[in-house]
């Protein structure tokens, strides 16, 4: 019997160890695998020879249920991009070389879109190389943009919190008997998924936040502008959800860019909320505030989504269930099959169709003049942020699962 | 039988509605009042007649229940600071005429250190011109500053917060290997109770925050940039709890402080974490990144402390009594009798012995090299964040009472 290992890969969400949990659960109850192992920092530490054997501390449930509702990553995280196989042979030696030393029969990656690039590769290599070891990908992002699956593990639990989050930033907004704005940013380079998610903050009383600008409708500073001034005519407390990404008609990003990209050659961004602070400061006159919901909106998760975790969790096992199926370069997807009620299934898709895409907010779901999103985006939304898991607390704060030493 | 009305001032906290919630529920079931009026926008709300009889609406206990949990000020806040009564007589006779008027017989103003002002401006007032009308302080702020009592309300809850906030932080931190700084600033103009509370995140894996910095310490720029190089010689990823209101030993703030001033003459603050990371950026070669909680820290009923909430609904309804007494001038008071196990009673004190001063960490829960905290200051912060109150979700957002039009 073949041995199985799983790793975690890109910015953190309060599902990815709930996606690991339902792996290390896959293994352990479908006995295709004898081992588990866990490699620390993602594809660097199968490169580096750094691995976890996982398999006897998670025999205990209570280890489990923790680590299914602990934020960010137990194994840890690498933002390392695989080069191609052409001119990065190297690599590809020393990560089927560790297979075969660890007697390894399926690896599984959780990750987002610069992960399944990872699959992508690793599956490309292992069937030029005649390798049987099956390579799964199991979808996170808080961005909810990758293609095919109707939404991915993590987004509900950073919606939950970025709804909760703007209604309470409401209830602290409307107090004073004065004009203000507030501007509130969501993270999301791309796509707009988590900024429009904020919608789910008007719950009948709540009109807040009053605009929604995401990154799929080029931002116009003087319609902004015009949007704010004219509900400050109306009314006193103006909140403002915008993200992080958007642009203007030239594809230039409205924040204090400082130019620099990360590995995968994205620009750094930062202070869209700051830029937009510092434009009404200067054209209108009214007190403005900006808040960045920063790594707090994927790491909360002492609020995250049951439905997101339990997701997650079966996402983990369904990749098993594909890899002990004979599958290989597939990632997991979840299928929708109804909004209400809310019904859905585990499926799978080539991982190259979906590796390096981006999968924006349709028009459809976006108000004709890009300041608000439409109603029909609700029943998409509302389903993904419902429940609440069961966070025990010690001492006053809430009990996650210790990290192992990752360095 | 007189009427009693009740207002809320200053900053929002989540426990400020469960004090207002105690007010009404002490003068509801001691019968001591008739009608019970609140006040729209603290003080301003009475100079300006706007006022709503709560009595029928929180005979409800379905409404006493949701408003104890909300966060800010159901009622609405103000920072209107009343002059002297030498220079700003109209403001006062305005006051006294509303209540002769409303029949009212006491008035609770809850609120911070400016708004104890208040109390006790008007109750030297009420003296002077022999009124009847008893005027009595309930504290609230998340800065913990008031002196005489033990604590204060909505302090609990923001330590919560923080720490748990803090420990999240952590685990999204930790992921990667590689070296990196992040640097999480928490309010606190002068008092570095809240910034204290993160040592609570310290949960026996978790060594996070690395450093602590307090406003009641002259902060070194070359001393901070020693120990976080320090730190970093050992290990990856340091964390650090920073108050916004550090200053150089010059008193000069550690921020890019644009010189502005409020109502009361307090600088507004903003930046010192991000003027660290500046530094950092410039200073070391290390990936460095900024949080602000900002107002999240005081608004996230979601996380509040139980014990938190129950004590602030106790001093309340303490508030009350202290009223019917006979009492006037006074603030409501939580001695502490015990830290293990906790006990507290609730008392009062002049309110005159309070406003306009600030009670500041002491020396010796500040570590001698001014980075961090003592483990001295564990048994009186732990008690305080213990317990979870019972939070309802609908369509997967909590549940708060709505609050009623304000302007």
């Amino acid at each position: 019997m073949k041995n199985c290992i799983v790793a975690q890969s890109g910015g953190p969400t309060a599902a990815i160890n709930a996606s690991l949990a339902g792996v290390i659960k896959g293994v352990l109850s479908q006995k295709e695998y004898g081992r588990i192992y866990g490699a620390l920092n993602g594809i660097t530490g199968i490169l580096e020879g750094r691995s976890l054997d996982l398999t006897e501390l998670f025999q205990n449930s209570e280890n489990l249920d923790l680590l299914k509702v602990s934020p960010a990553m137990y194994l840890g995280s690498c933002r390392y991009k695989l080069p191609d196989m052409e001119t990065g042979a190297e690599d590809y030696q020393k990560i089927f070389t560790f297979f075969e030393n660890m007697d390894i029969g399926a690896f599984f990656y959780i990750g987002g879109n610069d992960s399944m690039d990872t699959v992508d590769k690793l599956s490309a290599y292992a069937a030029k190389i005649g390798s049987q070891v099956r390579i799964i990908g199991i979808p996170k992002t808080i961005d909810n943009d990758l293609c095919i699956t109707d939404h991915t593990p993590g987004f509900g639990s950073a919606a939950k919190y970025v709804a909760a989050t703007l209604l309470e930033i409401y209830h602290d907004t409307v107090i004073y008997n004065l004009k203000s704005v507030t501007i509130v940013e969501i993270m999301g380079r791309d796509a707009g998924w988590l900024t429009a998610s904020s919608v789910l903050a008007r719950n009948g009383y709540s009109p807040a936040p009053h605009l929604i600008y995401l990154p799929e409708t080029a931002f116009e500073t003087e319609a902004f502008l015009k949007d704010v001034s004219s509900l400050l005519a109306k009314q006193n407390n103006i909140i403002i959800a915008v993200s992080e990404g958007i642009r203007d008609k030239d594809g230039k990003y409205i924040s204090a860019s400082s130019g620099a990209v990360d590995n995968f050659g994205h620009s750094q961004l930062s202070g869209a909320g700051k830029t937009l602070e510092y434009l009404i400061q200067d054209r209108l006159d009214v007190k403005v505030r900006s808040i960045e919901l920063n790594v707090l909106q994927r790491c909360s998760s002492h609020i995250s989504s049951l439905t997101d975790l339990e997701e997650s969790f079966c996402q983990g096992q369904h990749g098993v269930s594909l890899a002990a199926g004979g599958n290989t370069g597939l990632m997991v997807t979840i299928n929708r099959t109804s909004s209400e009620p809310y019904q859905v299934s585990y499926g799978s898709a080539p991982v190259c169709e979906i590796a390096n895409r981006v999968k924006s907010v349709p028009a459809e779901f976006i108000s004709p003049q890009g300041n608000d999103v439409t109603p029909a985006i609700l029943p998409y939304l509302r389903p993904l942020v419902q429940g609440e898991p069961d966070i025990r607390f010690a001492q006053g704060i809430p009990c996650y699962l210790p990290v192992p030493h990752l360095s």
